[in-house]
């Protein structure tokens, strides 16, 4: 039984200020999720817009890595070739940006329902693989800290970035992770027999599909073995694209991925993979129906509508939390029993990039 | 002074026998360059096509990773949304092909002129991420042997991985470096400071340039620290796309790197950047003329014309020999002095990605 907590969505827009009083917060969505000493921290994606003034057809912040400032960046109403169809992205003949520019801010709570937002920002765009943003954080507990892997934006593409905390007060950068275009990254918690690993998402390729890979690492900066891990497929809820959600948690019956699945009309549902417990890039069963469809009010309608996102889940014995992005605006909390996501899972056959070279 | 041998081309498609008689060469071009006990080796590219039948439109060579045969794939020629106008590329609504498919054979040479082929292939498509075929080989000499960093196709995108051999007869696998799109990936001949480097060409992004990245690797097998190293420069030869070409070689002012680039209309040229000796992600200069372009009638003409592409070089005291692919078509030698290429050099300003991370 999937419950959709009755206080959704749990944060919106207007749960938060903008950073600047000429911005306006359009969403808050996808956050990490972390459990430190009992309570529940999320870190929150927030998305701030900029207003076009009389003469343009569009604005978005822009972080300038020249002057280490977030820049407001207009767009002449006469621009050639200049396409606003998709509400998240300003295309334009040279060069594509966001339309809103994303921050990381902490949420705090004691019940995992009511939360405390801090005033100013976690993590801001603060290098030139940044500059349009940075977004859906993933969450890591591991010995010695929390590894946060987010994705960002730039007139470089798209990567994957590493950062540390221990206290969720001051964040240290590690790098870009994968090369663009690359992102919904999760770490696993620790290592497998010695090795570190993470699910990836390459995109945008000429030949290949938006799907999940599987890498590998001796010290979670560098990485290789890459194999493909789990794909589309045809005539699902996970037809156009797949991509790693939460952070993976080890049950008795294997690693479970919640991850997401869209269809080409772009469709956001979340899925479950089982990998195996020691051999991670085996893929043991996998949900055929979707684990949680948008179907609420606030998942079907928002900045970007028919979208339940999650970036993180927590597992209190049997009861799973996951917190999602609602329709890229809010952030709302769906429990579940253990049992109840084992239920969606049907074994899969293998996948054929069995074959890989080990 | 630069020289095109008067041999030119060395190598063309007549000078070696399909794989199957019902296949074709239609080019061996790209190759990578060693040097083994005073002789010349290359690494041939050798693509083959197959011929349509009655009722087909297009056909090509697959490799069929489930079966393990390289079978002959067949296009009906009432294919919905077919589009051949490239002349490399099988467009259709669901999935792009190659049209030809590409194996490495070895050639071996006294003079480094007068090459005699091996009968047989040195390696062939063996993974799900080959299955339309290996390509534009780079071979790094290093302590323990030879390192080939290779470019596959398949329908899980464009990938670069690794192999090695001693004696250019057999050849060992490493696996995906890399994950896609990526390509023109070419490792320094050593660790610097104890770190590997290699360049490499992240691709198709929905906000980035095919451009020239430089990661760090402890292993050669898993790479991270990826940063930007040398953009496009509109206006220039390399105004649409820039990536690795040779193997970086030392001198005394610095890492030499010979790089292609190419228009957005597709006219391959040769360049040079000049990396720091020890911290090889600086780029102290680069020509802003090319160093060659494509003049000669079989670099305009052939199988994609108005390309010169190396993968290689070899430097004999302060003579270098650039093997090269011409018109993705054959092989031809370019000769020049040291001097001659650092004539092209011109110091630039630092890249904007000098403020990344460390």
């Amino acid at each position: 039984m999937i419950n959709r907590h009755r206080d959704n969505p749990l944060l919106t827009r207007s749960s938060l200020s903008p950073t600047r009083p000429d911005f306006r917060v359009v969403g808050v969505f996808n956050p990490g999720v972390a459990r430190v000493a009992g309570d529940t921290i999320l870190l929150l994606r927030v998305a701030e817009a900029a207003t076009p003034v009389p003469g343009e057809s569009a604005a978005c912040p822009v972080y300038d890595e020249s002057t280490g400032i977030l820049a407001r960046m207009g767009f002449p109403a006469d621009l050639p070739g200049l396409d606003l169809r998709d509400p998240r992205i300003i295309s334009s003949r040279e060069q594509n940006y966001l339309t809103s520019h994303s921050h990381f801010r902490v949420a705090r709570s004691r019940d995992g329902v009511r939360f405390v937002i801090d005033p100013e920002p976690a993590m801001t765009a603060a290098t030139p693989y940044e500059s349009f943003g940075i977004e859906d954080p993933r969450i890591t507990e591991m010995d010695d800290g929390y590894y946060i892997v987010y994705s960002s934006a730039s007139r470089y593409g798209i990567v994957a970035s590493l950062a540390k905390t221990r206290d969720f007060r001051s964040f240290e950068r590690l790098g870009v992770l994968f090369p663009p275009d690359n992102k919904d990254v999760t770490l696993f918690p620790g290592p497998i027999d010695g090795r570190y690993f993470a699910l990836h998402r390459p995109s945008h390729s000429l030949y290949g599909r938006p799907e999940i890979w599987i890498a590998e690492s001796p010290d979670l900066r560098c990485w290789g073995h890459h194999r493909r891990l789990a794909g589309v497929r045809p005539g699902h809820f996970d037809s156009g694209r797949v991509g790693a959600s939460a952070v993976p948690f080890l049950t008795d019956r294997g690693w479970i991925e919640i991850y997401h699945g869209a269809t080409p009309e772009n469709r956001y549902c979340l899925g479950v993979l089982l990998l195996d417990a020691s051999e991670p890039w085996k893929v043991l069963a996998r949900s055929r129906e979707p684990l949680a469809a948008p179907e609420a009010p606030y998942e079907k309608e928002g900045f970007f509508g028919d979208v339940v996102f999650s970036c993180g889940c927590l597992r209190d014995g049997d009861t799973i939390r996951i917190y999602y992005g609602a329709a890229d605006d809010s952030v709302a909390l769906l429990t579940m029993d253990l049992g109840d996501l084992f239920d969606t899972l049907v074994p899969v056959e293998q996948e054929p990039n069995r074959s890989t070279i080990e």
